[in-house]
């Protein structure tokens, strides 16, 4: 059913005809005006399009003829028309990247204001009719959109029930690009597009991707969509062949749900299309379904780095050994299975999922694991220690955890997923850094060592920087939801924070009851969570030039 | 009142007097075996307190005739034997600093060792029947003496009640001892009885009161030991003036009070002898009172570095000024006022205590401050902003206050007082140091600089690992108490552990609630709180060589 306030569904549906209609006109001028040396194939098809919108809008208005509403509402040649506009987005997305790069801004500028403008794109597409059920109001669309591009999962709307169909695939597509990262999606398009990569673009890249090779960065980006493509679609074959045809009324139906979750498992974005997520009853003990989720998280959390580097060791064992059968040719040397950087998330994140296992097994005994199979005990304590590292789905009824874990819940969400991944906190390298220095300094180190190398002193200061920004955020929030909701329990409240800044999306269930300016908070909170308070600061500070001078040093009394 | 448990009462009376006997005993001993070239005019003095310890023992044990037991334990040989007790104590304590310094063990160890002793002497003393009016547990002996002697303030029997004016006493002495500093205060006693000062204990005590001048030790430590004095006594005087003599039954009570709360409010110490603090009846309104125990609060937590800073810089001033006065000798350079952790310390502190002010202010006109006048609301606020760096005293009704003052108090304690002083928390340079490198980082310096100096490397990634390492142990102290007593709240939890580890003292109200488990969890934070948590892994870890090369550097992709 569709909005149930008529003034606002005329408005809303005349303006995106009015867009609509700009569009193609847009296409149509800048086809003509443009430099004739520079027209190719794809202008033909542009103008195809552009004249289809223009006339599609032009019989919607009555100029051939009248056909009465509900014919037009629900025809054919309504959806054709989304389809184009669709396309036309992703074309012009693909466009944008380039634009961006040309304005000379900073990459962290850059990365900050793609979010933005996806955000209020997805804000602007929520709140039309045809979004939701009954109607939403302005915050709540910006919330939910805020929530699906910055990957969180805190919902003040039931997603099954107060948003169509449309709603749901235009959260879905959210958090896809969210979770992806704008740049690179956007960049990926524009390169699908033009066949090339600019050199801004690769720039920007290099420091989002982490990928130092310049001219290995297309090849990157290549992998990174394929491998995420992949990922999805087996996790959606999976989940698919997982569940139980009886839960859904048609195999369409079972089919997007499939391929939401596992898009929103693997971009740990947390969004479910059931109301009670994974502990909807019926899904509650589809356990197979359950791991094939949380693999996907996991796979979505290690981050591309770490992926690039296995598959490049991948690549170069195979290539080896193709040479040695076929060439003859000896294994000349063995290549470093990882770098530091691998090393280091892959130690860490294990750790944390040991611990978040062992922990989740022994203090649930009693609580969400009471009654299980062992199997089902197996599971959910795998599921429960991979969903705040920073996926958000819940397998379990969150508000019956016992306090320990919340607590440990807190820690694991507050350190969340490896960078460069889907997933938000402060990063599995930021908290093994800070764990690498207070070593360091117990042991009266003045250099932090590990794997054979020296963690540099820039690291563990930027480590130190981030971990500071986190705790002001993370208590600014804290206190500005306190007082605009003083109703709020206070675990609820840092409970709900922590988890908009991890962008993990578990909740104790008061994220409906805030009021407007704590959703605010919560909004601001989420994107500082998923872009970096860093990345926030260092792009809207005034960089400081250093002075050739360096001033004595002196060492202050600590402790 | 005595205990109530006569045999309890018997059995610690005869060992006491056991230990007497034995103290008498090994004085003679060692003053016949000693040699003889090193007697001094001491060892008659020590044969006389020997010989009079051993009589009035024999007498008690009816060598010389029967007396009835009343008598004797109320006569005025008892208390002498008591002052005799305690002279020879402080005297062997003075012998002890010099002892540990033979044993050649480190600084760390040393400072972990001194306040272990001094608790466990505590804990026996509040352990003694004479101690309390209805008896103690032996865990809250513990805890009462680790409390008092970590400066802590936090209580489990009320202080006013439960202890005997000697169980008071015997706590003050522990905070008096406590807050200089176990070994400041011995050495002290030993330099005063020997009347100079050995090399090691000069090299000890130059890392604990950052004095780099080695030559300048003992002339600090006798600074800080008569600032200690000189301030407590006016702070004294002070109360005694401004409390009402209507209140007390008689002068020795006021003085024994005003002695009490001087020192408890300059050490930090947070105990009172009142069963509300401050906020007792008949003391609530007595705003000048409170202002001058704010005023000695700050006193105390500024830090003995920063006074010795300015007590030089004026007597260097002051000397200028009189050699041109009377000799006409030009002033020849203006010394520098302050170093850079001085001015560090108080920028950061006055910040703290304006925002202390401020924040009390505004939230608490509709709690705490509601219906008091304007000069109280004004002291109310100064002392709201004092006490939780981290004095521990309370003015106010704790539960009457809102929520956000509660969560501003928790991060002003965990900020706590400047290093070097009677004060706890991780240290305002600490949070300064945290601050200048998320600024340097943000604004993309590669320097640390502030007031003309930079900033060294080494105290960055100090107070990186004493916030990762005060984090670490809040938060497996909250943790455990959340497990060992499941029915408390939350943040009445969080709040006490943060106010046992930072020495506070403050409380929601739930020590006396807390099962045995939880009462050992807090003293083991208190302690760690109040030696360091990283000066104890530094004690107890091995030290490990660095390797002659290095390796190569690597940078941690963070965020
Ligand atoms: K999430
Ligand atoms: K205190």
């Amino acid at each position: 059913g569709y909005t149930t306030d008529p003034e606002k569904l005329y408005y809303t549906t005349k303006i995106f005809e009015i867009l609509v209609l700009l569009l193609g006109l847009t296409i149509i001028l800048r086809n003509v005006f443009s430099n004739l040396s520079r027209k190719n194939k794809r202008i033909i098809f542009e103008l195809v399009v552009a004249i289809f919108l223009l006339v599609s809008i032009l019989i919607r208005w009555n100029l051939f003829g009248e056909y009465p509403d509900s014919v037009l509402l629900t025809s054919k040649k309504y959806i054709l028309t989304n389809i184009f506009v669709t396309l036309i987005f992703i074309q012009e997305l693909g466009k944008f990247s380039l634009l961006v790069n040309k304005l000379k801004l900073s990459p962290s500028l850059i990365f900050i204001l793609s979010f933005s403008i996806l955000t209020i794109i997805g804000t602007a597409l929520l709140y039309l009719p045809r979004s939701t059920t009954a109607g939403i109001s302005l915050i709540d669309a910006f919330f939910t959109a805020t929530s699906a591009v910055c990957v969180t999962g805190l919902i003040v709307l039931d997603t099954s029930t107060a948003f169509t169909p449309f709603g749901q695939v235009v959260i879905m597509t959210l958090f896809q690009i969210g979770g992806l990262g704008m740049m690179t999606f956007t960049t990926f398009f524009g390169f699908f597009f033009r066949g090339s990569l600019s050199l801004e673009n690769s720039l920007f890249l290099r420091d989002y991707i982490n990928e130092k090779n310049v001219g290995a960065i297309s090849s990157t980006l290549i992998k990174i969509v394929i491998f995420t493509v992949l990922v999805e679609f087996f996790a959606a074959l999976l989940i698919y062949v997982f569940t139980e045809d009886s839960l859904f009324a048609s195999a369409g139906q079972k089919l997007f749900f499939s391929a939401f979750h596992a898009i929103s498992a693997f971009c740990n974005a947390g969004f479910s299309t059931l109301s009670s997520g994974l502990y909807e009853p019926g899904f509650r003990y589809l356990y197979h379904m359950h791991l094939v989720v949380a693999v996907t998280i996991v796979l979505g959390g290690i981050g591309f780095p770490v992926f690039i580097n296995y598959y490049n060791y991948l690549v170069r064992v195979l290539t080896g050994a193709v040479r040695f059968v076929f060439i003859g040719e000896k294994y000349r040397h063995t290549p470093r299975v990882s770098n530091i950087n691998t090393r280091l998330v892959m130690y860490t994140s294990t750790a944390l999922m040991l611990v978040g296992f062992a922990t989740y097994w022994y203090f649930e005994q009693d609580f969400t694991l009471k009654g299980l199979s062992y199997y089902g005990k197996f599971v959910t304590s795998v599921f429960g220690a991979v969903t705040p590292r920073t996926a958000g789905f819940n397998s379990v009824d969150m508000t019956a955890l016992s306090v320990p874990t919340i607590l440990i819940y807190l820690i694991l969400m507050w350190i969340g997923a490896s960078p460069g991944s889907t997933g938000g906190g402060i990063k599995t390298s930021t908290f093994a850094v800070a764990l690498l220095n207070t070593w360091s300094v117990v042991t009266g180190r003045r250099r932090m060592e590990i794997f054979g190398r020296q963690i540099s002193a820039e690291s563990n200061r930027k480590a130190f920087a981030v971990i500071a920004l986190s705790f002001f955020t993370i208590g600014l929030g804290v206190f500005l939801v306190t007082i605009y909701n003083p109703e709020l329990a206070l675990i609820d409240v840092a409970f709900e924070i922590f988890s908009a800044y991890s962008t993990v999306g578990l909740s104790l269930g008061i994220t409906a009851q805030l009021s407007t300016a704590s959703k605010l908070v919560v909004t601001v909170v989420m994107f500082f969570g998923r872009v970096g308070t860093l990345t926030i600061l260092v792009a809207i500070s005034r960089k400081i030039k250093e002075r050739r001078y360096k001033y004595p040093e002196e060492t202050i009394y600590i402790t």
